[in-house]
């Protein structure tokens, strides 16, 4: 049996795991992310402790395959990071810096699409060759298994679903700062930020006016109780969410569709509300795909990037 | 040298080519598609025709590496052809029966795939890993290229961009059968009904108006004459053409979209008009996807068919 290690790394944490090459997850653990210093010291640190498991469990490092990691910004094919703003990282290869680091091979994944990986292979997409994730979360992000290889686009941009455009007519920016991105509505905050529009626009009473601040959940239990303004917001938020999710796999013919992220908490209303929607823009040849939720949480990204690296050098 | 063919199969005719294994067409032919019951003549034809050439130029099957085709209608990774109603055809392996009658291996794919392989290797596309191709014709086609290979997708109907919404609030249908397609806006078809729209909605004077039928050319032809109505219509398409490509690009982040099909005789008057929409519409870290023009018109199918088998069976 060989070994290896998936790298998770976030803005305030760095989650490691060791896992053999079937993908069962050995160990798990967390670092903090130090960015100061334009955060120089970030691989430094992970390939320290890595190397510290390794002797403290007296491992052979000739059972290691290789370490995959997944990175909170672009990072293409070839492992060339294209500056990450929350690390203060600038564009560099990250799959050859870590491994002078470590010792072992690295690859290199975007975290969004990492995490689509891990799904695909341990979590909801389990058996699919194609497959769309979606983290509905913040923000709305996203990574696509194409017959069992992650899509990571020239400038490691692939997937950048949250970003297609939804309404050309939209006033508002996006954090991107295009106007009318699938993130300003169909993220936990573009949900709230229909609400709070449908609020604005009628005189009508709901439990809503009363809850502060609304929240995503908010608006699922309310529209689960039967409350007309929040089934109002929930049927526009499956259209938006209908229309997206029909237009990618219009493009990308996906067996499953994983949704991820807090609004995914929703569970099978949500995936039950999308899929008439789903249906009616959806190209008729592709509109078999299954609906699924995320099933691996915030272990997907460790498991997926075992597996980048697996599939690199597991041979 | 080794070699073998790629037949780009029409609902009029077969077009059959024969190559090296470096891709030089060595000779080309053409045989009628026999649609006639249920097009079960079809494949019994190509392969006649195939082992014809063989005999007559006395090439050793020995030399023979495979043979690649492109179909109209879905074909899944595994050759699985799931229904091309032009040719009465219904789900089955084409490249199955197709590699038994000839006596090699086969490989198939969407014909619209297969000629974004052929720009890829050949044409338009030639040096990139990844690309997104489209085709501006009577609908609107694509084809899209990962690290060199198809996105065929699970049904066979991978990259049907042209079924992407653009306008959830049309009101005429698209042959699809859906509201508000690319095709609708974007084919040869889609940019003249722009246009109609346009003259019915203004009283402005305009050359298009005493044209009779218009077509896609008048209206890019007195654009460039400077008519203030046709430079407006141009705008609109451009616009349209910037969102949907934008969109495609935020998902699959290419090197290069290459455009081909009747509307693409435009030429960079078209590349030059839908630039700042596109760069409008995209995510900013796929903005920097050049695009370029289709160059092996009517060939690129059989130029991605034999690259299809090279690939598949090449070695």
């Amino acid at each position: 049996m060989r070994y290896g290690f998936g790298v998770d790394l976030g803005g305030t944490t760095v989650k490691i795991a060791y896992f053999d090459e079937n993908g069962t997850m050995l160990a798990k653990w967390e670092i903090p992310t130090v960015t100061e210093h334009n955060g120089k010291q970030i691989l430094p640190d992970i390939a320290a402790s890595i190397r510290q498991f390794i002797e403290q469990k007296m491992i052979d490092s000739a059972d290691i395959i290789g370490v995959g990691i997944g990175v909170p910004g672009p990072v293409n094919g070839k492992g060339v990071v294209n500056k990450c703003i929350n690390l203060g990282w600038g564009v560099f290869n990250i799959a050859e810096e870590l491994s002078a680091l470590v010792g072992f091979p690295v690859k290199a994944g975007n975290d969004a699409n990492v995490a689509a990986l891990g799904e695909y292979w341990k979590g909801g997409g389990k058996g699919c060759e194609n497959m769309v994730f979606v983290t509905l979360g913040t923000g709305v992000g996203g990574g696509i298994v194409v017959e069992g290889r992650l899509l990571h686009g020239t400038h490691g941009s692939g997937a950048e679903i949250g970003h297609v455009v939804l309404n050309r007519n939209e006033e508002e920016p996006c954090n991107c700062g295009k106007r009318g991105c699938v993130e300003q509505y169909c993220s936990a905050t573009g949900i709230v930020r229909l609400a709070k529009r449908a609020l604005a626009a009628s005189q009508e009473d709901s439990p809503l006016r009363r809850c502060g601040i609304i929240t995503a959940k908010d608006i699922f239990d309310w529209g689960k109780e039967g409350d007309p303004l929040a089934m109002q917001i929930l049927d526009q938020y499956y259209d938006c969410m209908g229309e997206f999710l029909g237009d990618v796999c219009s493009i990308v013919d996906p067996e499953a569709v994983v949704l991820g992220g807090g609004v995914s908490k929703a569970g099978q209303m949500l995936l039950d509300g999308i899929r008439p929607y789903f249906d009616k823009y959806v190209f008729h040849a592709a509109s078999g795909a299954r609906f699924a939720l995320a099933s691996l949480g915030n272990d997907a990204g460790a498991y997926g990037a075992f597996k980048l690296a697996l599939d690199a050098f597991g041979g």
